[in-house]
């Protein structure tokens, strides 16, 4: 499914993989501030913050699957089936759709303590981009620098929890995940004491052992435990090549490879893997079969416009050659 | 500390993580037929097979971590602390040390049955290459197209097992892992199937919870566990683009993230991953800070020469701007 | 901490592990009809079904743990630290206090429909019984021979969920409890299957390896996970010794051993286990120290009666020599 | 499968789990010093040490599952499936059959150090009792207060292991066995320390997650872990009662529940769980539907005579009632 996280050096790091079994022709997609985000039930955003991320361009509207504002605030909708339960329309809310929630809460907002107050009067409306794009079952994590939350339309209504971890996957909801890490908080990077028995001797036979008992398959609730326990425990230098390189590292030690989770003779597998630097608003992404870095900055376009500006993912491997 | 695989797709690819919080310089080295290779107890070799791979190479020495020859067989030398026991010289036995061990084989031999019949007489003795290089603790994982061993000097002597999963780690010995490998039978790519109990319903809330019981630390014997399962279970097209991104997908899912493994305040990483096209003798690598696959080209050498052709890793990340 | 369940032969039973540091002179109490029972914000019951359980007898009155009625509706009381949440009292609520609680249901009620209905107007209110009895943190496991629920007065209010186990530990909340099997579903008490890879042989070398992968600490989520999978599995004959039996030998899978859970130098320890059968009101049960069944009938006293009949626990192992 | 143990206390106890799907008549039978020992291919014993133990007596023959010598020397038989390999008569060796392996031992030595040096000549000779008695595939624990060692005969041949734990299950080998204890070196009886992350707080929600890993399927590897667990951190009084209590419920922790452990239909259960006190020579026991402790006197027999006593178990519950 998917795993989305935040990382901070000296910049500020946000992203995702998206794991699936087929590709909407997703682009790394530039807003730039004039491009006029109309609304199914609100007015219109003529201007706005201008935003980079994965979005899947359809009817010139951007699909946004993660992305970053000019001002650094980030936003991925990641897949939360059986759970997301949207809301028929509510008079007297802000009745947004799911598909409008990146644009509307990217193109106004600066940081998640604003978001949290706009998500007050918010409703996610069940009202369908088309019927070629019939609604996702979405949840997100909206992070800035300083925090991020999760947001989560749930049967009982609008929850936002905080997110101290800055790592969002699927299913169950957020509350039962963050619960779940108390099961493995004994486990550590530093080599395992013996608590088992001062009677007996034991063997310290290889490095790593102290996190033993981490989870490794690929679930959504294993992902969550080994990209929580990765990121904490990250260690880089500040470099943006150090830092996007942890940061893909993170998001690599939760990736799906191709044959590991079948879905009935298709397979799931990370189609990419997004790093935004959130202060430079430059986009990084990998994909499966194209581990090279590939990058747009979002400063290079013209942020005044109206016009989106798409660039295709470079799929197959980019060898260099030494020889 | 490391992992070696192998994969088979239209062509043979073997590879490995090196896994440590130091590097020594290795590049990427290509030994010619007619490099002669010295050995301190036998006889040299002084034209051999041709063979490429990662070495750190010291008084012109090339002291390979692992290689492939021209034939297409494959060798990889991963940490066996504890465990490795090498020996006295013995008479009657061919005296071979660890560090000339990968280019005595690689470069007599073409297949695994011919190095398991050179293998009855082998003693691996106990002489280090010098005294800033002692001697690793090390065990082999030696691969054709077709088989694969894996060879032990412990304390009871020289032990070759075969072996059917085509993937390396370290401790413990190489029996107990494979043994270890049926408290996982029941896992699996596809969704799980309720064998709990008749009377109650179940919630299939993810992907990939039938693998749940994998192991995700970085322990030795959790990444055998975990990437047999990622290996075997492997699904990709032919191509070189596709067979090489899956290679380093299986290896991605035991990489070493810095911060995970605490060795006494310095990190073990994924230093390089590795992956030779057996059959061409393309040598492909990553490292952890560079992504994109740099490769060395065994026949763009001159094979017939009598030089080694050293590569130095590309270290930093290479970065593709798309706008 | 503690661990109670159903289980259905000819007959219902119904019992608990009470798991502890210390022991508060529990006894076998049998409530008869006529007995007074006061209670703090509601009239009091002059006449009710009688009740057989465990109960520490304080100024007169039986603080239930667990007990049964007449009519065979059982009712038991777990540590529910951190999150069970009592109320002030509530105007237009049925306003029962915690220790009333069991008294309340087993005097009144005779199926779990009935004690949902009443539940709708239930104020868990936060009175203690005594300065020297504070109020304990507590949930409830409800079970006729038809159903079971379970009642949990947390933050948000009071919960009342189906239990389609029968079985109740303490934290987390259930419906987190209830959630985690899901993880368990492929645990089976068959031989494992290959599902691992049809490319490798493994060896089932042990029975019971279908259900790798099953807790066996003593924590209160791992004791429900245990517990249900006994309890679900159980195969026994219909006769009152083979009932009892397994029913002792489920409670035995999640038992306490002196010296497993250290809470600060002092041991928690399974106190005694109980099994009621629900049906002929024959309360039976064993201690730490006394694994000899011992048994009070209700229906050997007098059940219009007025006062309550005590019998302390049997303690001591009581061993039959056969020589 | 079957597990033993032994515990020391003021005294020295040691016992047995006997987990099958059947039974084959065995009672207590206490072998006085004057009874004639017979074996196939050595001498007679015509007087020896007299021991009690659990045995069948087939053609007047003990065939002992565990037992105790007069000394306080204890052994007892566990399944060894698919490992265990008797050997061909060997000369020069003392050819013992895997039936006659505790009446010889028993009867002749009192400590594990008179019985290493006996084994050191040792062949397990691979002749059957009768036809209606084949083989059974075994290893051996052997015990005296001081030390244990676990005996196989394997392959490879005759392996005699000193077993710090006290503590055997079955399959596979006890070097692996011991070895996996590793794995499990952080778990304890305490509450769990947070070594996941300072930056995150935890919640210890339940007494008893400092062991949460430990495994609690009934697979001999998993019941190995989880026996020596409860084994090495028990603490129990002295008494007689307090420490075969506390012996009972060690044994408890890995007790087989009938329908958890199916083989073909049929269901492996715990037929009877035994403890001698090997100072005194009192043979305790509970079976799977009697939890009273039954027990019997070596001492209250004719030691110097030369007629077995054997004792039928009880078996239903022995209920005793207090009103």
């Amino acid at each position: 499914m998917c795993t989305a996280a935040n990382y901070i050096t000296k910049d500020h790091y946000f992203g995702r993989n998206l794991d699936l079994e087929f590709s909407y022709n997703e682009a790394v997609t530039v807003t730039p501030r004039n491009f006029v985000f109309n609304f199914r039930r609100v007015p219109p955003l003529e201007s706005h913050y201008a935003i980079i991320g994965m979005a899947t361009v359809a009817d010139g509207y951007p699909l946004y699957y993660d992305a970053t504002n000019e001002k650094g605030l980030s936003m991925a909708g990641l897949n939360f089936p059986e759970n997301a339960d949207y809301k028929p329309e509510a008079d007297g809310k802000t009745n947004i759709t799911p598909f409008e929630f990146i644009p509307w809460i990217l193109g106004q907002y600066t940081t998640v303590d604003e978001v949290k107050e706009a998500l007050k009067d918010l409703n996610l409306v069940n009202i369908p981009f088309s019927e070629q794009f019939p609604l996702s079952p979405l949840h997100w994590i909206i992070s800035d620098r300083d925090a991020s939350i999760t947001v989560e339309s749930v049967k009982e209504g609008l929850k936002v929890y905080d997110n101290p971890v800055g790592v969002l996957t699927n299913n169950p909801t957020f509350d039962i995940q963050l619960f779940n890490l108390n099961n493995f908080m004994s486990l550590s990077p530093e080599p395992p004491e013996n608590n088992f028995s001062r009677a007996l001797g034991f063997d310290t036979y290889s490095r790593g052992m102290g996190a033993i008992g981490l989870p490794g398959d690929l679930s959504s609730g294993s992902r969550f435990v080994k990209a929580v326990f990765t990121k904490v425990n990250s260690v880089s230098g500040n470099s943006e090549s150090e830092s996007i390189s942890q940061f893909f590292q993170i998001l690599g030690s939760v990736a799906q490879q191709r044959g590991c989770v079948d879905v009935g003779g298709k397979y799931e597998i990370t189609i990419y893997s997004s790093c935004c630097n959130t202060d430079t608003g430059v986009y990084y992404y990998t994909t499966y079969e194209n581990s090279q870095v590939t990058a747009v900055d979002m400063h290079r376009e013209n942020l005044d416009g109206s016009e989106l500006a798409s660039y295709p993912l470079v799929k197959g491997q980019q060898i260099a050659m030494q020889n």
